[in-house]
């Protein structure tokens, strides 16, 4: 038997939203349809195993504040153990469908890799029947290739090749449990794949590097026959100073210039989409409409502070605009919304975990009815419909469908001058969202 | 016998650093040479028509400052004869080898699209008499597809294909006009081609046409033998809230997914690098290194101000870390030093003009023998070398040659842990880098 | 008769939630009550003239886009009569109590001082008659001391003069106007009072003597009896490179420097506070806790972008933050919801500037019901206090009350060690926020 | 005998700039006169204890990189007493000539405060010995109430008082620890003074126990007889979400308000002021010109990343701004340049050191060097001058005279109407500044 970590707390259940019991949902109700389609199926919830079960809310001017209990133990592959009990009740009490983890959250780094390994495996082992008792499934498995010194100046891009080969060995061992685990995707976040200073960095040999790590572990899938979705998580900076995987737009430059854009897809985080100056919709849209949409970690940041803050996602604009783009591609494949987000330094109390998840995952629910009641209403699409009407014409056929070159739209052009364009109506639209949420 | 407008600034010669006299260049002495090749060849300045001559210093809270002479006559065409005079005296005096023009900046929009374009053929006529008298080129010249009310929505991208149309148009002209002036490149800022919000937006139909319009573009070159080369400016907002040629990486991802990477390299310009929160270096190695960095627009932001600035480049670690950038990929073929600049609002003497220019150009000169001392002195390139040293070992060797596996990576590394990896030693570069301004 | 500008539009009225007419409001029940005040006393909403009737939506990179069909008499006094014409026939379809305006705003510079005054001073006069006719009133007036190239280094702070008292003499005259029309106060934005380069600039020599032209101002409000607020209103940048108003805190501090702080209190623009890096609620709060926040200047910005946008507000969480910091203060004394706020270039069509005022008026009539709400149900306020109550203890009456020292603290600490601090409990806030949303 | 650590390094002495040893001062030559004072008296250059030895270069997704061998002791107090040692060779070897300290840097902070402080005793005592033995003082010493857990929410603005006292006992012993070792001031950096959200903060609480604690510190000065100078470090954010001391202003702001403004100046950190969007000229400038620009942090940030990356100085624009700013106050008294500045994270050799405080060194001697020579040229300030020449008129004079009043000015301005202001010439300024770099 498990030691029970959360003994006050029970599952927690959908109460209605006149509910005042902060340990119940107030608009997520996993089996009530929204497009024909459950909320969970929507939604597809995820914890991510490091900021749920592994940090202790530590920041750059100070120590860990939050109590974890399941650490505690002097062993560290006990502690290991007690910590996987520990996600696992909470993940079934908070009722989340998924996980998500790094090789070295679930599993501690010992003095040899031989070892390390050999610890991974029983965790994983262990693992494999904790999704088995519950139901619960991996969303997403992936290697911690940042937080070890050997890592300091990145792994696919070091400048040493040694370095290269341990992060290949800890793919291999994290892409093979991910495997075991009938794990849905497998995330890369390049931690330190980028640069500090230019002055000392061979740009394109890097570059060519990492794409051929990623490649290397496309053969590999293959080989081991892994069929789940590889994600490239973009962040701009932190810790480097400039992480090569900027934003999707930077990645997606980068798939394609190495041949890698068939085989990737974009994991969106919203904060990361913060601090690249871009808007956590707008990195949705660009991958959706370009067909690279992945999953999301779902978080926020603040747009007034310059690091990865990793806060729970509450902003209900936000999480209307990002159901609005999942619902438009038709919903997540593989992909699901694994709150990568941490509890504040100040929350140092048992519930805390559950408050901050009760709130991501109401405020999902609640973004996810708004902007099926727009698709609903057709307000909105039709007003923009009738914005390109235009493109219905003749002229705009034509364009569409090649048959026009430069010397024939300036004929077109000297004959019919145009002075302006058809209205944008962004206010109307803005108080017809707001009408939904 | 044209008017002259600068009646007390003689040609602006090199008078070496000790000169005190403002009007005299302190460090760019035209024909002397470095790595073989004179400045000029190296730097080929260009001054911008709307800077030096059209705009007048306005601000969104107050209306120009700046007199301009030249624009007086109450004919606007006799005005865009003026300016022109105006221009290429400037451009003498000034020493600079080469100008850039917009469509509208040498001659008005009037009433129909006919009568402007007549205005315009005078204008090119005049400007290819002018180039002709005085041995000045034609960097690249563009149409201006953002000011008039009809691009409010963009033109490739706009929501109506009449503007479509016209921006079609305008780019047949003026992509002729520079062929006819014999310019050694034509530029696409897409000024407005971008989205206010994404509530009115249909991202991929508009990137599309976008494409569509480009390659048109491409097309037409072809048809008249233009073999300049074609640039892409990246922004990434202003006016727009959000420019999809957000940056080099963005335009890169752009143009590969619409199979147009042969046909484009970048126009980059600093303050838009600034605005896209990337280093000017980071935007100009990024396309050096992915052999797409054409020219460059070169001025300087301010990092604490979110709008185009615009303001000379006097700054001496970008002004050298963009040499180095160029020197290290050969030099320029058809682009060159574009001063996208303009005057600051409180500069309203006759004379700003020349010491705008003067420093902007000092500044580059000194960047290019610093860039050069570094290169000759080799010590920066000595510790990058010997950071990078271990992908000569075999190891190193068998991963760059493709003959590596994850599975045979993993054999590797259990066998021999990496502690650590090579030392970075940013702090000493730093050092060597300042030992050289 | 005056002209109809607006033929189409009826007047705004409540209609409730479920109201499909865009023309209406769906939460603005001006009559309705809250906390036992109407909606309408809470409120105080206002319109501005600059960005209601003169502006027409231009951008830096292109003119005006939006018919002001009251601007095209060819008698600039004309225009002016009929502007105020359109905006009071404006302000009352849209059941707004009060109006702002800019010296420059409703009569035109024409080309001595003194015909501009006498300009002015007939405008005004039917302004009066208008207000005595509606009962719509002035909420502040306030001069433009920015568009005029004299003031193109500042008003109070400029290098001349001349262009100091100019400046006194257009304050003297809209203070008059402010005050003959029964403003309830007035207010300075320095829109250049501030440096483009440090190297030109004498620092405290602009700051005192700035501090002189407000001195002048409160002396001659005095003088002629004017009993209104007045207001400074942060802004960090733009036009300027740098401006002495900076955020509240900024300006507390040069206020105080110069004896000035019980003479001013803030009018606290959301869009400024963005462009400082502040929180828009924290602007409020930090001026209402010091006792100087006067009014409001109701718009948003973006956070993505680095000028002054000036959008319509309708982000809920701001409209609720700010009002429940202005409700925590006892509501406006002087001040109000002032909407300094312009419609989007491609915005036009003459319903889009009601629809904009409905959308900014509804979230703010959200924001007061939700914040009502919050302080009804006191839950947030509950766990706060419980956080704070450490400060009950003896410990924390002594420190309060001033009888601690360092000694004795000392004393005190050396004997019970105190391992951490209350918990934040931030995650169960936001969910709390956010069930009144 | 105490141990060597940095056995391969001799004391760096200047070589000129044509040295090419790393090992060298190629600028700062520690008696060359400067404006008639040695530049050791001008830059009073000091090591700061946590960077130069406790931290090692962790940062929030990786630990520590850098060997410190001086902290290898498993006694934390023999560890302390080797870390003193390898601090006043580093500092002897470095010829530097102050250093700067928290009181947890070091001394361990044990299990009791008594046991802490004890051991503190200890090691303020040994430190007093190497000072007597080595000539070098103390700039300033301070308290760390960041780092605790028990502090995490604040010290003077923590919601718990028994916080409150155990900070106010730690400055105790810090300031006495000051006193003791003849330290020329004391900085007060508040790193959690702030708050992480405004939903569970009392503002104006806070802020008034936070005077109150630095009312008691004042108190506790003159108490004890210590002379030297207090210093406010003014930070935004980071480890908070808002930092009250955001920057000089909003610390000027807080000290006026609660009367300790003669009792406070500031401590300006360029890095700080980057990620408060200001530039660090201006924060100087602000503070200088409002007598309150006590002390420096030398160090720089990236513009373009949001956190405190706390490098070294290099930039020469910087540090010539900064030391023209320090000559125009005629010098500093207390006050110093401390290198609060970090290694990168792979730099880790043990010369990294002190190339790292060679560089910076460097750079502020070439910017003394700089804005001397701008100084005794008098071309930029001939340049300012006449630009200010209006306010030697009858007019400017009247109204420096406080002679004036707005219905003077008035009469002035309606019967000579200025139509413009004297030109602002930034460019040129900015040419003489780079010729004198
Ligand atoms: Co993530
Ligand atoms: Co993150
Ligand atoms: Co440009
Ligand atoms: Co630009
Ligand atoms: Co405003
Ligand atoms: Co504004
Ligand atoms: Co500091
Ligand atoms: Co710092």
């Amino acid at each position: 038997m498990p030691k029970i970590y959360f003994p006050d707390v029970q599952k927690i259940v959908y109460a209605g939203p006149d509910s005042t019991d902060p340990l119940t949902f107030k608009h997520y109700d996993p089996e009530a349809l929204v497009e024909g389609k459950s909320m969970r199926d929507h939604l597809r919830f995820s914890a991510s195993y490091w900021h749920a079960m592994v940090q202790g809310a530590a920041d750059p001017f100070g120590g860990p504040t939050r109590p974890l209990p399941w650490t505690e133990a002097s062993d560290p592959v006990q502690a290991a153990r007690d910590t996987l009990d520990a996600m696992f009740e909470f993940l079934q009490k908070m009722d989340l469908g998924f996980w998500c983890f790094h090789d070295r959250d679930i599993a501690p780094e010992l003095e040899t890799l031989e070892a390390t390994n050999a610890a991974f495996d029983e965790i994983v082992g262990l693992a494999e029947e904790k999704q088995r008792e519950t139901g619960i499934k991996l969303l997403w498995g992936t290697a911690n290739l940042f937080s070890h010194k050997r890592y300091m100046a990145g792994a696919g891009t070091s400048p040493c090749p040694e370095v290269f080969a341990h992060g290949a060995a800890q793919i291999k061992k994290a892409l093979e449990a991910t495997h075991r685990l009938g794990g849905a995707g497998y995330t890369f976040w390049g931690g330190r794949e980028g640069y500090d200073t230019l002055l000392n960095t061979r740009l394109s040999a890097e570059l060519g590097r990492f794409a051929k790590l990623l490649r290397l572990a496309v053969d590999h899938k293959r080989k081991i026959g892994f069929t789940g979705a590889f994600y490239i998580e973009p962040k701009p900076c932190e810790p480097t100073t400039f992480q090569y995987d900027n934003d999707a737009a930077a990645c997606y430059a980068f798939l394609q210039h190495h041949g890698l854009e068939k085989e990737f897809s974009m994991n969106i985080e919203a904060n990361h989409a913060t601090l690249a100056g871009r808007a956590f919709e707008h990195e949705l849209a660009y991958s959706a409409e370009h067909g690279i949409l992945g999953s999301v970690d779902a978080n926020r940041g603040d747009p007034m502070l310059g690091w990865d803050t990793d806060q729970f996602p509450t902003n209900l604009y936000d999480t209307t605009a990002a159901m609005g783009v999942i619902l438009g591609m038709g919903g997540f494949t593989t992909g699901g919304l694994n709150f990568d987000a941490r509890l504040r330094r100040q929350s140092v109390e048992p519930y805390d975990l559950f408050h901050a998840h009760i709130g991501g995952m109401d405020a999902f629910a609640r973004g996810l009815k708004a902007a099926a009641k727009i698709r609903a209403e057709g307000r909105i699409e039709a007003l923009v419909a009738e914005r390109y009407r235009g493109w219905e014409s003749e002229l705009g056929r034509k364009i569409d469908a090649g048959e026009a070159s430069l010397d024939s739209l300036f004929e077109h052009a000297v004959k019919a001058d145009v002075g302006s364009a058809p209205a944008g109506r962004q206010e109307r639209l803005e108080n017809l969202l707001n009408e939904a949420i």
